[in-house]
């Protein structure tokens, strides 16, 4: 997308009543939890594609359409037979539920934007939008190595796009918060390949057994927090980069 | 979810760029129907998960395809044939519904947040976007005990999670603003216990009759008033829990 | 709903912290198209449900699965085929896009709430979630008499309701701001009822044509101008209840 | 829609609240990236049609039906054949994201609204609400000319209106900020009218060859980024018009 070209943190501002814009975002936007004027749209736009994707997965759960209806025997067999695609839903709504909470931390501390930081934002949509996708290939057919694969590769790419997501404006862009302590950049950087690990890990994991590489995704949360009190990032230390903690 | 470790209310904060942002939210935060600095993000995306839930529930309201198309009377037939799924549509948006209603009250009291409140409102969340598949078991299956009992079993689940939403805050972790007298954080707290009350209730009722179970959940909204009326939280000693109010 | 109890205007406030919340509402809630405090969220749910019932409507807008695929010969008929639906597709567009633009122009000049209102405003968004369903009876049988009266009883509830959504806090309520004038008041009130009244006629024209029904719905625009006119609700005495004007 | 009359911008305000509050929004809507008052609710409400557009896509994306379902050899296959929707969903998530970034970038310099704004806007989400349309049908038939010149003929259309929502405030209702430099108002406007131009030039392609015509379409952005480098609306210059950036 080469309409998103990215501005040298040290551009001269167009006009003076830009420049006291960015001057007020900065000095407001240190507030933890508060989006910093000029990305309330953006996180807007974000949290309602979130909301969407994480609650359209409900329409792959469907009691199959049965000539003269059921009875109480056969709808227990109906619903027993939706237990792998509601493991899916539960699956991919804690994906999901992981993705904005990454989001509504990064997006905590972020005080500015920048072209490249929409782009990989709406890259980043990109992937929540079509989770769906993928969510139900597993809902129907999830003891197949080739379906467990696909939700693997792209949970992997997925994921890379939200480190991306942390990583450009903390490491690479100068975006966020000054008061952001440079050791907790480094650990969160560490957190946020967590889930990136487990999902490519899981992908020769898939081809001997599929279900146990499925269980593996839930590893993430586990893994994260040992990460996390591995580096201090516990109660305390966390609540820098965690935004609505007191 | 071990990511989700709850901050002691007496923990330091990190800097003082956080401390200072939270002493500006207790001081405005007292302002009822107002979204505390560092919860709108939290409550945006759950008013999208409500509203997505709310209205993804049409689409389970759907004209039978028929050969050659409708006349007036097929047409008519067609329709007394969906009342039952209408019926579905009516409860589920009346308990998605009081759902709302109850997260509303309680974010207009709520001065700041922790990482329990998050993951309770994301549990929670789950329950409210899972229910248009217990739903399409009633609008399709609704005279049987086991469809009565599914959407009972769920109903309780997803009213104790609301319930917690309104217990964590109030009473466990001290999120609310100090103006809330005890006597209507108590009396609040029973009233959020009448929808899980009723649900369990109407388990064994829906054993013998599962339509007057699902009547019964149109109780809820009767109940919570005598529990208003009985403790007091009328229209005027309400409003202190009650946002949008003058 | 007897858990929404009115507030008496004359209600003393529970708390000084909440009688200084609602004089900052009163102070700053004057400047249209600014929602006031205390109904952001009431607001920002309901556009929520507004924007996702008008998107919905076009998962009915589907090409039949045809064994073989299409030609270009074959993909234009089914257009054709179409059309009824494009036309439902656009009626209730437009129809939920006037019931936003009510709801827009009415929580401009809304500058508190009560029960009341919010109770008001679910039974109007419950119309608008269940919206899609009458619009796809007639996108598919639209040429019935019993298909166009369903919608045009539908179309004059709901519009009821929505005219409720004004009479109730600026003629009852007295939750609207004060600097709008009387006369404005009394005739943006004529204005709402127009939609009710053109559904209401339509219903004896369903009987002898429902095509010509169903035209008289796209007429509830040009009369509500006329209305508009008559009153001098024009460009500029407008501006007074229509929000994001200058 | 005669009830969108457009105000002057002379016409006098009708009560000093309402003029006060012009004023206020005048001074503040210069701050880039910050949604003026009295347009937020337009604004919010445009976002979550656009979320649920690009989000409701997906549902395009099915695997079919199969009797004693799949193996990972008829997985693949089935996979295979997904392609062309999956090129559809691509393609139309791209050209909502295009959509969604010219609408951002417009409002983050429009500091005041009228009811041709709200006229437009409501006009642009009838085509962004119905993209999901013609989507599947170029996802089913996108090897037909017909197929190709609907999509093409729907994205002239949708993409005036677009540059309407820039052409209308910033050249003929006075609505964006002085302090956008009158060149660059120029400039912008020629980029907008890339997307239209580029529609309506792969009509006649779609007559030879509808995936030539379809890959003309992802040119959009490489041709949008000539003419911002053509007008110096590169980096630097383009952020008086660019809302989030620094």
């Amino acid at each position: 997308m080469t309409t998103l070209e990215p501005t040298p943190p040290s551009a001269p501002a167009v006009d003076t009543a830009v420049a006291g814009a960015d001057h007020a975002a900065g000095s407001s936007a240190t507030r933890p939890g508060h989006v910093a004027p000029g990305l309330e749209r953006l996180v807007f736009f974000s949290d309602a594609v979130f909301a969407i994707a994480i609650t359209l997965l409900v329409l792959e759960l469907r009691l199959p359409d049965r000539a003269g209806g059921y009875t109480d025997a056969t709808l227990l067999d109906a619903l027993a037979g939706l237990v792998p695609s509601l493991f899916a839903f539960g699956l991919s709504f804690v994906i999901i539920a992981t993705f904005w909470l990454g989001h509504f931390r990064t997006f905590g501390v972020v005080v500015r934007s920048d072209s490249w930081l929409v782009g990989i934002d709406l890259v980043f949509l990109f992937f929540v939008a079509l989770l769906p996708f993928p969510t139900s290939i597993v809902a129907r057919e999830g003891n197949l190595p080739s379906a467990a694969i696909l939700y693997a590769v792209f949970g992997t790419v997925a994921s890379l796009v939200s480190a991306m997501l942390w990583i450009y404006p903390s490491r690479i862009g100068a975006l966020i918060s000054p008061a952001v302590p440079a050791d907790i950049v480094r650990h969160v950087t560490y957190r946020t390949l967590v889930a990136p690990a487990i999902f490519v890990l899981s992908i020769p994991v898939a081809l001997v057994s599929p279900v146990v590489a499925e269980a593996c995704w839930f590893l993430t949360f586990p893994l994260q927090a040992v990460v996390s009190h591995h580096f201090g990032l516990g109660p305390t230390m966390g609540t820098a980069v965690h935004a609505p903690e007191r």
